[in-house]
């Protein structure tokens, strides 16, 4: 019993570890909500302050229990909601409540229940509506709060705006503790957090794109057998399936935030949310694609596998290569261009490569393909390799665009790009879903001298 | 100006009403939210109540705006935290401030910082277990802020009491009519929520299926222009792609929920997660079948889309009368085996009618073979609809699953099924993705006389 309790405490104590260690601005924030809240405890202690605001001195407290959150941007809009939240909803209390008086004793609590019921009601409905539960959600629900707690409270007008005073005041004072230290003591940003996710989603398709290759066509070229643990980047793009409502969150909370690190006030936030749906769209193609490296299909090759075998490992290293140098142009932040370009192009031409093959191969394996079945899947392997070019190309765009409206760097002198590989693309977007399966034409401008200019750069013309 | 205004009116109007219509529990629950606050406000007018509670009428009033959540189990989820939170808190901040007594005048703000800082730093840092935050956040956060509440503001022991008696009991108070009313008027429950929103994903996805092959095999067929509002069922799919985060949160919120309707308390809501995960996989093959949909791809049918038209059609339509089938199971709570299998082995059996035809086939077409590049988007949908009937027999074996769990009826003797279609299959479940890439034995066992019972059903041995 004793040393279940101990391997239990154990076991505890490891996932605790484990989760400190896995992002080390967990322990770092639990630090800063167990200082902020015990500097407004000092409210009550504090005589001086404790005379001016006495009791009201515990929504400083409250304040800062439910305002303080993770991300600098998720507590500077729960605070600002807040603040918002209480005065709209404080003013409007008093202006029913004065109402209410002047329909006398009796009148009163019917005229107070009925305003009750429609403001509290008609808030409620409001938050249904998708603008309103992103952004102010929580300022709805405090507005109900405040409302209901003033209008039924029942205060007089001068005592009334001691205590709105006295409150405001200490949840000023709250929230102003809350949003200085998640500012100053190790900031977490949401758009920085935002920024670096997509990144590193990017880099594990990169990672799959980069492996397929060898782990596919295995059997022919390797027989070196790869240690188990060196597989997971086989499983990690899984993650980018399921990426949306954490981006959409992350978005939102950036929003609120202040110029921080590379990022201006108005940093194009939204935009992130375009290039992790073309993230996960590659990672759609991908999740096909897993599905045929299946242990059955490593098998002998078949003359017909052989034959794809180099193009079909370009197409899927370079579509890699192409990911990383876009993700590597997001986190330092300059032109993508020039790098995804250059591989994208490859790539390219790798499935043209393939479609020639193709096209005239036939005749080298003419044993074999008598039986079109056997050559179903690689085949399908192929297309989608195809498709994820595609893939590719959508997000290098994104990432372009993105990188336009945040004025990204241009390649910096130190690595002189000679050639600069312009693209022009007539391309109507009626609708993501739409643009992705409408043929792109493609104008590849090459052996134009990199003037540092970001005017011709690709951009979706919208 | 006075016409933009009315313009913008006349905008949200719609906008409101087109809320309410999309669902009209909506309009249902902010009534409710409306009745439960103006209920509760009666603390304050009628005086016997006023007279036992005085101020603390106040946290009735907080807490139906705090818990009174969308679904029944969101509610109770939140009331029970609260509830427990709060005395667990109250207790602890009880025994803290009776200790910062012991250490006298001087002492006693050094101990109450230390035990604050400490208490809430750790409380925050447990919100970070998934397993914490995604059943006890919101009892976490009113941990920490009653116990900060009660061992700053320094009660003595006996006014604590006084104190801790009356706000228990508004609380309960106001929880209660919350929980009453939003079991009693109308109620959503988060389980029911759940079990319909799988269904109707399974239907979308069937949907997709079922009109795939003609919109497909479109210009081989029929030359009738469909109108474009029919074509809506080629877009709804694709909201099953990021259906995860809505219904990991229904889950938890459903194993709160009481018995309802047909739903027992022990329902097996973990398991319709699973069945959810593989509607994605589903839905994720559909995703890359959908990219084969695009316009260039609809040109003049070559001898090899002829060839495989049929068997195509037959896998596409049959695969999506077997979710149909699992759907409708699943909305009547009964066994789906019978109807699902008999589609399922059409499918299946169509299967083999395309690797044969695709195996001894190719002499018909010799002239047209040459081409390889020709016939790899045909080849490719052939290959991912072979997929689709895999994943459609993982979601049919999981929904198996589910009506052994859940004890679903076997099918009514109204419609008497004369042949069960059993089947047994020796099926090792490491990984939910390494599982459905093992190469499945599958038996079918025809001509048994339907015995009404549930023992041979498909079963995941696990």
């Amino acid at each position: 019993m004793g040393i279940q309790l101990k391997n239990k405490a154990m076991e505890v104590a490891l996932k605790i570890k484990k989760l400190g260690q896995d992002d080390p601005r967990r322990i770092i924030h639990s630090i800063k909500v167990g200082v902020a809240l015990t500097l407004v405890s000092l409210f009550y202690y504090w005589k001086p302050l404790y005379d001016g605001f006495g009791a009201s001195g515990i929504w400083a407290v409250i304040t800062v229990v439910v305002i303080f959150e993770f991300t600098v941007g998720a507590t500077l809009s729960k605070g600002l909601n807040r603040g918002l939240g209480t005065m709209l909803a404080g003013a409007l209390g008093v202006g029913v409540d004065y109402l209410a008086n002047l329909s006398g004793q009796k009148g009163e609590p019917f005229v107070l229940g009925i305003f009750v019921f429609l403001i509290a009601a008609s808030a409620t409905f409001s938050r249904f509506f998708p603008g309103i539960k992103a952004r102010y959600d929580y300022g709805v629900l405090i507005f109900i709060l405040t409302f209901s707690m003033v209008s039924v409270s029942g205060y007089r007008v001068d005592e009334f705006l001691t205590m709105a005073h006295q409150r405001l005041t200490t949840i000023l004072v709250g929230g102003a503790i809350c949003i200085i230290i998640s500012i100053v003591v190790c900031p977490v940003w949401a758009g920085e957090t935002l920024h670096n996710s997509i990144i590193s989603n990017i880099n594990k398709l990169a990672n799959y794109l980069e492996g397929f290759g060898g782990e596919y066509f295995h059997s022919s070229d390797e027989h070196v057998t790869v240690p188990e643990k060196d597989k997971s980047f086989l499983q990690e793009y899984k993650v980018v399936l399921n990426s949306k409502s954490t981006e959409d969150s992350m978005a939102n909370f950036a929003r609120w935030e202040p110029r921080h690190g590379n990022f201006g006030f108005r940093h194009p936030w939204k935009h992130y949310l375009k290039i992790g749906s073309f993230a996960r769209q590659c990672a759609y193609h991908i999740e096909a694609l897993n599905f045929h490296l299946s242990p059955h299909q490593l098998q002998e090759p078949s003359q017909f596998r052989r034959m794809m075998e180099v193009p079909c490992k370009t197409i899927s290293s370079e579509s890699g290569k192409a990911l990383k140098a876009l993700a590597t142009a997001m986190k330092t932040m300059t032109d993508p261009s020039p790098s995804s370009q250059l591989h994208l192009n490859a790539a390219k031409s790798a499935v043209n490569d393939l479609k020639n093959t193709l096209k005239s191969g036939t005749a080298q394996i003419s044993d074999d393909i008598s039986n079109l079945l056997a050559i179903i899947p690689d085949a399908t392997v192929a297309s989608i390799l195809i498709d994820i070019v595609k893939s590719v190309e959508d997000l290098s765009e994104a990432v372009a665009e993105l990188s336009l409206k945040a004025k990204f760097k241009s390649v910096s002198p130190e690595k002189p790009q000679l050639l600069h590989k312009g693209t022009i693309k007539p391309f109507v977007e009626e609708d993501d879903n739409e643009a992705q399966q409408q043929p792109h034409v493609v104008i590849t401008v090459s052996g134009i001298e990199n003037n540092n200019n970001n005017e011709d750069l690709p951009v979706n013309k919208k």
